[in-house]
């Protein structure tokens, strides 16, 4: 019987209890023992829920328990969820986390602090919900040289692109819908910004990179400026147009940035829609891997916490280690990165852009008149910046993968 | 250090050898310590070659060597590399396979030896190729309760029914084209017929189930009565026709088959083109789940037989558990298996299709003619094969997923 504390009994927490209710036996079956929430740390009471009795609000009484081995932490935030993991883990307790704001802040630095106390920091749910990437990056292709990740990592902008593209919507009815839905929030910047899929793009990047990739050193560009000729423009191009996080190396530099991309159709990530993610690893020898499925909701998030509780069970008295030290990464300057753009200008525009960006590809929509759009030569983001500057009656742009 | 051995210096084999010398490094701080090929087990020399002074020909030099702690069987067949897996594991070797045939007729059996050995069985690359699933299933999600799991198992019948759908080309100028540039074999049997999609469903199913699903339980139809016109319908229903290795739990009942299905774009499985290969679970908690990549290919089918080294490496003196026992599955007869059926009839057979089958949905081509072509509604499979058998100038059925 292994006990564990979950730290906030909010929808991840609650998820937990849920899944290792629902799911005890198989939970047994796969840890090779039973596993029981001995206590819920949270400020609220919950009256009548199935879990009142576990609930405490101090946290010491987790800390000093030894019979504790693994603490969820599901409660979000930088503090004290920070606090509460360090503690943790210092006593000589695995921690376990679904807080992608936390580990893309400190991930490395918690890795290390694990190590010494020879415990475990496993945080799967911080990337992709229920999706099983980081685990088997970790345990199966972790011998594998990977070249890049490539990843659809925000359910909520990409409902949202979905529905401008299947629907001809524009981005404020569309966004309007989602929140009525509960897709998404009330304050949508972290995720239309593009923050949300930062922090998970530097947790990847920290895994691929072996360091820590700041999510400040990653640059984000949300999809608030996409409209529905873009979607037009996307569909004679045979591409899609996902807000994508992605992380390569290229002659000996490491990028990492966000934005939204025009994709080919045959790449599998154009056909990822909906609240779905999905993460695309290449690696050296194994060529492309795919992992999709549900990047958010209470049960698929919390079934990934509780595959982390038991992976910790399985490895009792052992690290469980990850490439990953807490020292900076070298994030190369975007201005370096290499590829085509596409560009929509004032129809008045075509000889001037022409002038600049040479041998440009005219891309052409019934849809859309008074326009000159193209796709430029591949060229840097520094070089492109500058044209696209110059250019006189720029409307705006996109970036192809 | 640890020393293992690989049995056939092949395609595979070589790939093994090959993902050790190129990604020597990523492969030792995965591992947590160097690994080394000791002994290659081929009738062949291999002069010249730089393992060529590991080749020996006589199996007993690698049973007798306390030394080699993991043997690689990347022989393939049943014979010799039954007899040499289960001599490996009972002298205390951990064995890992890339060979589907033989995993499928005796998996469980040599899991359980393993176990008693305290020795460990791996097969990643006996399902998927490349695909990290089967380590994700035992590791990731052995906690959910599995409803159904859909796979796109053979990447040579999908690159015949992707070319057949993009080039509206017919299936035996499909095979041959196939066949030129070696993603078929000269005796395309096993591939075309369902047989190999067959062998990793019944390991899938296995570990679904728990138990031993023996591959002559399943249910198997292959993809040669397929047609162009049979895409031509698709397309009009806004589905894509595939080979797929399914199994499922239904009111307390166990399915599994092989057939070619009709499925909607809306599933991803539908956007699985060429040689790739996906497959999808569902979970109680966790809803679909989906990994994606080469399911074939030396080096990387050769990555996921490394990646099972790797696991053994870490897990020294450890049996690695698979929930899954030698005793008879018990699958249900595919008779009491209910859905929907698309059947194309002759023009003059419409009335008898409507008085047989009731409340059809006819599909209309506008590139066919002379024929009847509709949906049933949901009905069991005994059910439909007895009208269909009732039913005069029927040409040919395609089930829905």
């Amino acid at each position: 019987m292994a006990k564990i504390a979950v730290l906030g009994y909010g929808t991840v927490g609650s998820g937990v209890a849920e899944v290792l209710d629902v799911n005890g036996a198989c939970v047994e079956d796969s840890a090779g023992e039973k596993i029981e929430i001995k206590y819920i740390l949270d400020l609220r009471d919950f009256p009548g829920d199935k879990h009142e009795s576990q609930v405490v609000h101090d946290f010491d009484v987790i800390l000093n328990d030894p019979e504790i081995e693994v603490v969820c932490e599901t409660m979000g935030g930088i503090e004290p969820a920070f606090t509460f993991e360090k503690k943790a883990l210092e006593s000589g307790k695995s921690v376990c986390t679904s807080n992608k704001e936390l580990v893309a802040a400190h991930g490395p630095e918690l890795v290390e602090l694990a190590k010494k106390n020879n415990v475990s920091y496993l945080f799967e749910a911080s990337v992709g919900g229920g999706i099983p990437v980081l685990r088997s990056m970790n345990d199966s292709i972790r011998h594998e040289r990977l070249d890049s990740i490539t990843g659809i990592l925000n359910g909520t902008t990409n409902y949202i692109l979905t529905k401008m593209d299947q629907e001809g919507a524009d981005f404020d009815a569309v966004l309007k819908v989602a929140q009525d839905k509960g897709y998404a929030e009330r304050n949508p910047e972290a995720d239309i910004e593009g923050h949300d899929a930062c922090r998970k793009t530097a947790i990847l990047a920290s895994i691929m990179s072996g360091q820590f990739v700041k999510h400040d050193d990653i640059y984000t560009e949300g999809i608030t400026k996409i409209t529905g000729e873009d979607f037009e423009y996307a569909r004679e191009l045979n591409m899609a147009i996902k807000l994508l996080g992605s992380c390569k190396r290229e002659d000996g530099k490491f990028f990492a940035m966000v934005a939204p991309f025009l994709i080919p159709f045959d790449n599998s990530l154009s056909m990822v829609n909906g609240v779905f993610n999905a993460i695309d690893v290449h690696g050296n020898m194994l060529g492309d891997v795919m992992y999709y499925g549900k990047g958010a909701g209470k049960k698929a998030t919390a079934s990934a916490v509780v595959a982390d509780v038991i992976d910790i069970v399985r490895h009792k008295g052992k690290h469980i280690d990850w490439n990953l030290r807490n020292v900076p990464a070298e994030v190369a300057p975007i201005n370096d990165d290499i590829r085509n753009f596409f560009v929509r200008c004032d129809a008045s525009a075509e000889t001037g852009a022409k002038e600049l960006f040479g041998d440009v590809k005219q891309v052409k929509s019934d849809k859309v008149s008074g326009e000159f759009a193209f796709i430029t030569p591949e060229m840097t983001e520094k070089d492109f910046k500058e044209k696209y500057e110059k250019l006189r009656g720029v409307r705006s742009y996109l970036r192809l993968l």
